[in-house]
């Protein structure tokens, strides 16, 4: 089983607007709310794979009551820790004009040491599989602790900043930083060098997302670069957690990385074309798996 | 007693980001949440100058029950008509780098017709000195809602398109647009000649709010503009609801025309300055009450 983890769930807020333009007022057309945060994105990803996958998030107040409903409702198989603090919003507004995304989050309720204490309980109890941490470690929660959460099995660590950095200590398998937050925690702006970086403070491989260019891997048995047939325009919010969904199934079946990077891709592209985070257009999916290119580089070429 | 009317109230959530930027991830850094819309914006201007005023407003669901409590918190007089659907949420995003206010609003929920009614009943049975309706309709209202709400007596329409031209066959005693609100209407570029032409439609008076070149007052008595002393940056959504609470405040105690704009145009000033709709920096309004330049002056001038 994979179990995904989001100690800062979120209800996610959607909003359709024709074109965001800072300083004016929008009438929202479209008001969507589900369950987020980025494990809750990955979870449905894979349940809409057919995966055996099991989300435990934090839920708390009227706004995790609603977070627990619709979980409930899309039949997600779902652990929530419930807490003091009233569960976060974000939101998201679609521009249907400029086809821009853009995202406004709350920093989420502070938890306690038992609430924190709960979670990580909870975790290990289940002792999955793979193991996905996602997202932003809340207010309270301690400063290492993914490290504290990732048990020693196979892990997939995807947050940024000082929680990525402390999170190494627990030596995920797997992390998946965007280039942006690469260069961020290394300093540096080639990608391949800054993975190896981050290989040397305790990942097992190092995926980065570079857009519309697609995936490299650095990993213990080579480096790859897989790239999507034809660039695609969309809500890119949820593509990170779909390539993660990918590299969660892939390790749960010990697939090669060729053939995980593959899915990666192509399961990010689909949740581009998905309209809301933690859908992908599975159509594309199956299109585009045939379609990705991967291919083995020397270090030195990207 | 001055009563404002809200058919379609808010929690307001407040967001304060660095700057908003489209296409981007923000994390907010600050969030406030509390009673909005603007009538109950007017209600909060007009308590904290010591006005007697009342607000009757829609309220459902979890969303309406905080809306509830936070207005009983802040001492606001509140009549709430209980409503099936869950109240809606506007969010403000303020950026602190470059100042902007961008609003994103709910559309809010559809309102039954046994729920309208009890709204008009609510509102008549009080028979107020000032009767203030603000904003837009909620989905479910009569088209000519605002016309049926305003019964006779002294009165302020402040809304927009297609409630303002319906709710002019009301007769309200003054009308509020903004600049753009009033060319929409009336296809009018010239904001008096668009102005005389609401007041051929049945309002008494139009007072055209024209950001920082204050108000213009377009009356039975006369045509008045006064401006503010300075330019101020801030908040500037809830100016328009400061104003409408002067020209409540004003018609309350019959005061002639430049006393009333000369009020108004402080008043907004103190509003801009406040961090939240429906705060006044009182410092502010009782200096700026000495410096607005009022003039009366002939049509074709302006």
């Amino acid at each position: 089983m994979i179990v995904t983890v989001t100690p800062n769930a979120a209800l996610d807020v959607t909003y359709t607007v024709d074109s965001l333009v800072p300083d004016a007022v929008h009438r929202a057309r479209d008001v969507r709310r589900r369950a987020g945060g980025k494990g809750v994105n990955v979870a449905r990803v894979l349940h809409s794979l057919g995966a055996d996958v099991r989300l435990i998030a934090t839920a708390g107040g009227v706004t995790g009551a609603e977070v627990a409903a619709e979980l409930g409702a899309a039949g997600l198989a779902a652990e929530l820790v419930p807490i003091a603090g009233e569960t976060r919003r974000t939101t998201t507004v679609l521009s249907t004009v400029d086809g821009s995304v853009t995202l406004l989050n709350e920093p989420g309720p502070e938890l306690s040491a038992a609430e924190w204490a709960v979670l990580v309980e909870r975790v290990h109890r289940r002792a999955p599989d793979v193991l996905v941490c996602s997202g932003s470690l809340p207010p309270g929660a301690p400063a290492d602790g993914y490290a504290r959460l990732l048990g020693g099995g196979p892990s997939i660590l995807d947050t940024s900043g000082a929680a990525l950095l402390a999170g190494l200590a627990g030596r995920p398998a797997v992390v998946k930083p965007n280039a942006d937050e690469l260069r961020e925690v290394t300093g540096l702006t080639d990608p391949v060098a800054a993975a190896r970086e981050l290989r040397r403070r305790g990942a097992g491989a190092v995926v980065v997302s570079l857009g519309a260019d697609g995936l490299v891997a650095v990993t213990a048995s080579g480096t790859w670069h897989a790239t999507p047939s034809t660039v695609l325009t969309g809500n890119s919010t949820g593509a990170g957690d779909a390539v993660v969904a990918a590299l969660a199934l892939g390790l749960s079946r010990r697939e090669p990385w060729p053939e995980i990077l593959r899915r990666a891709v192509a399961l990010s592209g689909a949740a581009v074309l998905g309209p809301l985070a933690g859908d992908v257009d599975l159509a594309h999916y199956h299109r585009e798996l045939e379609l990705v290119a991967v291919r083995a580089r020397p270090e030195q070429e990207l």
